[in-house]
């Protein structure tokens, strides 16, 4: 059985590749109380102007301002208070001179009037059982008036396709009417775990056997990046099931993702399912550690990825590959982790003949960012997916790394950035600089 | 009518009564599938060992050490291949010595073996029809064997009661049989606007009258911080409508946020309705912008979050007050915003007689974050919510900030914090400092 020859290709191509076959997902309507988070598929117009209308932004009397003029300490005016209106009723009467409407904010400005006093301005007396307030300053004309459309005017654009759907998004949504709105669809991603090994989550440990963790920990990965998963029952490493199982996967998902069965030894179907079934293969090997035979392919539109069956390289396969094909349908404009600068908290011996991903906790600080590798980082080590909230990205050709240096990051948590692969903190040039500065 | 005189507490102390009052929301158990980003209420222990057995890293066979002393370039040894077995089968037989086992990765070494050589290392060769390999090199004892436990010993504390349900948290809860696990339960918050200008977001304008807004938005917040969320039809302002509603409402809720009502206008009911309910009322006016008016009681056991009805006024006091309980609840351990340092990337020539919180849009930087405030920031500006992100938080008694200032910022994305008021970026000593460094 002769090994099969692969050529990897650098992760930063591999990305590339996909982003380049990268397609929307469509669009759907969303009830603006489900919408929270999804992206606009739609452009967000204002419907009218903000304010609709002339209000008052404080608790006071409408008044007519030349009323004011010459008023002062010694010498107040006195107005009739005609009525007094809440934010959402409307003045009955007129302001002309001589009057005035006590009004709460929030309320349209009544006809006549052109100025707002402050409550606290004023002096509220009573006079043959009519009330009447004083006034012992000259108000100015449009003083205290917030004005239609002074925020926003109808017809502006308030947000383009493509904006996720902040709380913020959603007040505007409702303040324009918006009931419900265009969103881009959530793909739908098959998850199907491979492996002889594999018991379910509720199943006995039996000699040789373990737990299948991959499926659940990747139908959480994709869930966080707004995907809805499907997970399937995991299955033997048998060619003709698994065969069968995919190509019903395939029915039912936009994407599938497989763990296991994808690299050259005796039960790694994978490959073989991707020749039977005509699927394109962008690539089977990247020059990365860990998940170097990582496989993506495509198949009349759906996406086929074949990730490693080690957790971490399963984990790292499903940061840097699927996030841009689901959040990149979305129309999401930063489909990749986000990319932060950190010191190296500790050091990493571990030399690099390929870009390596270290699973790392990294504390964000209001000086410096520092990152620690979590765990052992042993491909298989489960322990690593503790405290990991990112990965560091040790760029290939490099004789591990010191404490102090200063790496990059990828983190899935953060908004995500537009292509951090171009980074100079990925490349070898870099770890060089930095290994100087610490000698 | 007399204005109420109400005495103003500075923020963080608003802050610290809530967090004194803050009791956990209870436990409930949920299934692995449906735990993302819960909160554990359990600690995750290992149940087993990781790996569970002596296994194989990477495809090869499995021999007895000792066979291949003294093997060489020119003295290679040849040994019998007694079977092959993948991951998730147990071998048949042991290997003795001058015998092997063909071992895929993930496999359970047989018994007799210790050692593993890799494929790409050995010879395959056929003899009277029986396969044979042959090996030029001493493999030592233990190559390649990845030792039972030596990543995870059963009864190991891997994650405490606290611990946010992340992805690699999946994993170990699937690795670990948690096929269910026990989280914090997330609160049901109540959600009411009450104004008699409001209308609902289906309606068309009419005049005096805004559609409601402030209900979808803060039920948007809640439900980032992990909140359940009944949103009710919004009410006018009157007071036995009103005092019936909430009654209802506190029947039903952890939580009750209201809008608007709390301030001292003519029809702002709020105040006597906590006056009728015996609510406890924690403090009801706050040295802050916007916002001053934010009123926060608590009632047999339940919260009364009585927030301003503009916009700005409303979302601070979510992301301020709300967010600590809700999270706090559910025992997280960095309940309040995230805080960061961010050059203003805008002049913000305003004066702060109190501290000022300005929506903003962080744009955190490989170097450097900055942080521009978003539109114009009036207290009822709507389109001030479209690019915010953060809130600049400046503190009182300043007068104005000039662009290239270091300012605090609270982001409600990002992993949180344990409490941020103590940071000297708060205080106005920070400010002047900065401000001279400028000149």
């Amino acid at each position: 059985m002769p090994v099969e020859k692969r050529t990897p290709i650098p992760v930063e191509e591999a990305v590339k590749k996909i982003v380049q076959q990268t397609k929307t997902w469509g669009t759907e309507n969303v009830a603006i109380t489900d919408c929270d988070q999804r992206i606009l598929a739609e452009n967000l117009i204002a419907t009218n102007d903000v304010p609709p209308f002339n209000r008052s932004p404080y608790d006071g009397f409408a008044i007519f301002s030349d009323d004011t003029n010459g008023a002062s300490e010694n010498k107040p005016i006195k107005l009739l208070v005609l009525e007094t209106i809440g934010a959402g009723q409307v003045a009955q009467q007129k302001v002309k001179s001589g009057t005035a409407v006590r009004i709460m904010t929030g309320a349209q400005i009544p006809v006549g009037a052109d100025a707002v006093i402050m409550l606290e301005l004023v002096k509220e007396t009573t006079e043959n059982g009519q009330p009447y307030i004083e006034i012992k300053r000259k108000v100015k004309k449009n003083d205290n008036i917030s004005f239609q459309g002074e925020d926003t005017t109808e017809g502006e654009l308030l947000a383009e396709k493509g904006t996720v759907i902040s709380p913020g998004i959603v007040a505007l949504l409702a303040t324009f009417g918006y009931h419900s709105v265009s969103v881009f669809k959530k793909p739908v991603v098959g998850i199907l775990s491979t492996g002889t090994e594999l018991l379910d989550v509720h199943e006995e440990l039996v000699p040789g056997k373990i737990r299948n963790s991959n499926a659940y920990m990747a139908a959480a990965q994709v869930k966080a990046m707004g995907a809805k998963v499907k997970l399937y029952q995991h299955r033997e490493d048998d060619f003709e099931s698994l065969y069968e199982s995919i190509t019903a996967i395939l029915n039912e998902s936009d994407l599938v993702i497989t763990t296991g069965g994808v690299s050259v030894g005796d039960y790694d179907y994978l490959p073989a399912i991707y020749k039977k079934l005509g699927a394109a293969v962008l690539f089977n090997k990247i020059a990365m550690r860990p998940g170097s035979v990582t496989t993506v392919a495509s198949y009349k539109g759906k996406w086929l990825f074949g990730l490693s069956g080690n957790p971490s390289a399963c984990f790292v396969g499903c940061e840097l590959f699927v996030r841009p094909v689901i959040l990149g349908g979305m129309n999401d404009k930063k489909p990749h982790c986000t990319l932060y600068k950190a010191t190296l908290g500790a050091d990493f011996s571990k030399a690099n003949p390929f870009t390596r991903f270290v699973r790392a906790s990294l504390s964000i600080g209001l000086d410096e960012n520092v990152v620690i590798p979590a765990g052992l980082d042993k491909s298989s080590s489960v322990s690593s997916l503790l405290a990991a909230n990112a990965l560091i990205v040790l760029p290939g050709g490099t004789r591990g790394w010191e404490k102090g240096s200063q790496v990059g990051v990828l983190s899935w948590d953060g908004e995500g950035s537009e292509w951090p692969w171009d980074s100079p903190l990925f490349s070898k040039s870099s770890a060089i600089k930095t290994a100087e500065k610490l000698r």
